[in-house]
């Protein structure tokens, strides 16, 4: 089975050479990049699909979420926009409503925000654990992760909750929590920040998940200074997300040790604290990703779009720039090859837009300008305009 | 023919005794609300849309748009994120491609437009002329515009055309333009700022269209202290748009002659400028209306949605303000009571949310939550999920 795609005004791949085509042909077969080329000289397929000038870039890759979860915290929101300070500490409003539903029960939810995740761009996901913080919890969040996304992330250590000594429920969350929940994800994450976790105890959960076969994320630097970043470095971590306070020390660490820094706009948007800087952290040679975030207490956002506009308007990145760092860069973060971009042999994971360019996504702010999404998976083509 | 709307979670009417109702039901009939009761209460009609728990809200009336035009300015915003600034100029780049097109394309480009708005949430829009800025070319755009809303505005003077004296122009735009242009318009609206028309060439303007039987409204304040808002307030204008910059005087003007205050904060978002105090306006007794005003040049979204998510964030609006303002406000700022909100009687012109309160629109920035919009006029149904 072949897909022919024919006169894509605008078509971003991130070839080194060519990183952006115009009039361009596309074939894809077996879910995979075969041929790229000019409109004119698209060899014949099975399929046609005639985008009559508009752009197609990568599907996007959403390296951080928490979609698995039940309940809101709506009201919470609004007061916090009425003044009230955030603290990690809502955190645990999510696990009592996310304990108290079941596995069919989140599951739809879970699956309900992917579908909207999908229909504006997204066809790769991370999808965190982190509501349940006892052990059956944590495994049924990545259970149902697992039944969503390849990319599924123990953490376990999000909070310590309420009622617990953190040195106790650091040995649950690097014993039988791990145990359980180890071969259902791919990642282990820890949140490294006063309140959460402190560089001791964050070291000694990455190292436990390490030791039992998964890789290493982190959340480092959100709420203040902190030694998060120089943690993930030190262990090899494939990513630091937030990374809203850095030292000049902790961004020639992210460079050095080549650890993406995340990037997670909606989290400022929602909770009114500094955005991150972006244009610092490329100066610097660092990799960044732009992620969602998705989450009911700090980032209820779903929309990549929406994020590549703030990371222009508030991060200082171009256009270009926020593209890339919200598709290659997220796919960096999660140490993926083949998706986050569209050169030969790449998942043909793609988005069509109502536009004959790129920029639209920050030009045209809250407009769902995603129209189609194809993925290489499969997977039924939502949100066909 | 009458519609049942059944189990709405929140029900948004803005009636004085009751603005929000839960667990409601709602029937229809000849396209006005004809009765709102408890959802078990709801009288049997012809069709039942049963809504399952999820908001309901008054159509979107967004007060301020530019939709007819040709061409794009992607590049130009993408260079002003790159630290250019903005000036009133850039209009004339819209202007040139926008003479160079014809109806039909004008009008299939306006209409993809209003089906984007639409599709967001939006059942009333004002539109205006202003980038053709000869006579035939603004009772073109004026055709264009009156086959798609009854809220049309003759914006001759959006800016003087290059080669042109500002007097002679104010002449034309008085005399000939004004006589082709009335028939097709409700208002007269003028750029009374610095680099485009002064107070009194704005004054001869407004006063013109006027006489000519046309309703008041101006751009004013938007990018620094000036006369606009006074003058506003001196013709009896409905609406003054942007107020940016405010003298206390001006506010003082503004709730005393009750015209309402028009923020346009997708504006502010593309352009970097400092968002507009919506606090100090509704302290001071002003009403004020939240709108979109989508154009190519400084804000080219046609999201209300986002916008209410900026006037949050940004203005210190609480989600329920913002809402009202996006609403109830438009309509003031147009001078209609029939829509805006779902009092008793109303035009039956209304979103329907993917979400369980109007308090999502600011808590999931960016989300596409409308996911079906009615409108009274027996329009298509857009967006159904």
């Amino acid at each position: 089975m072949s897909t022919a795609i024919t006169h894509i005004g605008e078509l971003v791949t991130w070839e080194q050479d060519r990183p952006v085509r115009h009039d361009a042909g596309m074939v894809v077969e077996d879910g995979r990049v075969a041929w790229l080329g000019a409109s004119a000289d698209t060899p014949a397929a099975d399929d046609v699909i005639d985008v009559d000038g508009r752009a197609v870039i990568p599907g996007f890759v959403d390296s951080h979420t928490h979609l698995v979860f039940a309940g809101d915290r709506a009201e919470e929101f609004a007061a916090r926009m009425a003044g009230q300070r955030y603290e990690a500490g809502g955190i645990r409003t999510t696990v009592a409503a996310t304990r108290a539903a079941t596995e069919a029960e989140l599951d739809q939810l879970a699956r309900h925000r992917l579908a909207e995740l999908r229909a504006q761009g997204t066809t790769t996901v991370e999808i965190k654990s982190g509501y349940g913080l006892d052990a059956a919890t944590e495994e049924r969040l990545l259970r149902v992760a697992s039944g969503l996304t390849a990319e599924t992330t123990y953490l376990g250590a999000h909070v310590v909750p309420q009622g617990w000594d953190a040195d106790d429920y650091v040995a649950l969350v690097t014993g039988e929590m791990l145990e359980r929940c180890a071969p259902l994800a791919k990642w282990v994450d820890v949140f490294c920040e006063t309140g959460a976790f402190d560089a001791d105890r964050a070291r000694t959960v990455l190292e436990a998940g390490i030791a039992a076969g998964l890789q290493a994320r982190v959340h480092a630097n959100q709420l203040g200074f902190g030694p998060g970043v120089q943690l993930a470095c030190e262990v090899g971590a494939a990513a630091a997300d937030h990374c809203t306070y850095l030292t000049d020390a902790d961004v020639t660490s992210l460079a050095d040790a080549g650890v993406v820094a995340g990037l997670l706009p909606g989290v400022e948007f929602s909770t009114r604290h500094p955005y991150p800087d972006a244009r610092r952290l490329l100066d610097a040679g660092v990799t960044i990703s732009i992620a969602t975030d998705c989450n009911p207490g700090t980032s209820y956002t779903s929309s990549m779009p929406f994020c590549i506009a703030l990371a222009v308007r508030e991060m200082g990145l171009t256009p270009t720039e926020a593209l890339h760092a919200a598709t290659a860069g997220g796919a960096a973060s999660l140490r993926r090859t083949d998706v986050g971009h569209l050169g030969l042999g790449a998942r043909a994971d793609l988005a069509l837009l109502d536009a004959p360019s790129h920029l639209h996504l920050a030009y045209r702010p809250g407009v769902p300008l995603v129209t189609r999404v194809v993925t290489s998976s499969g997977a039924p083509r939502l949100a066909d305009s």
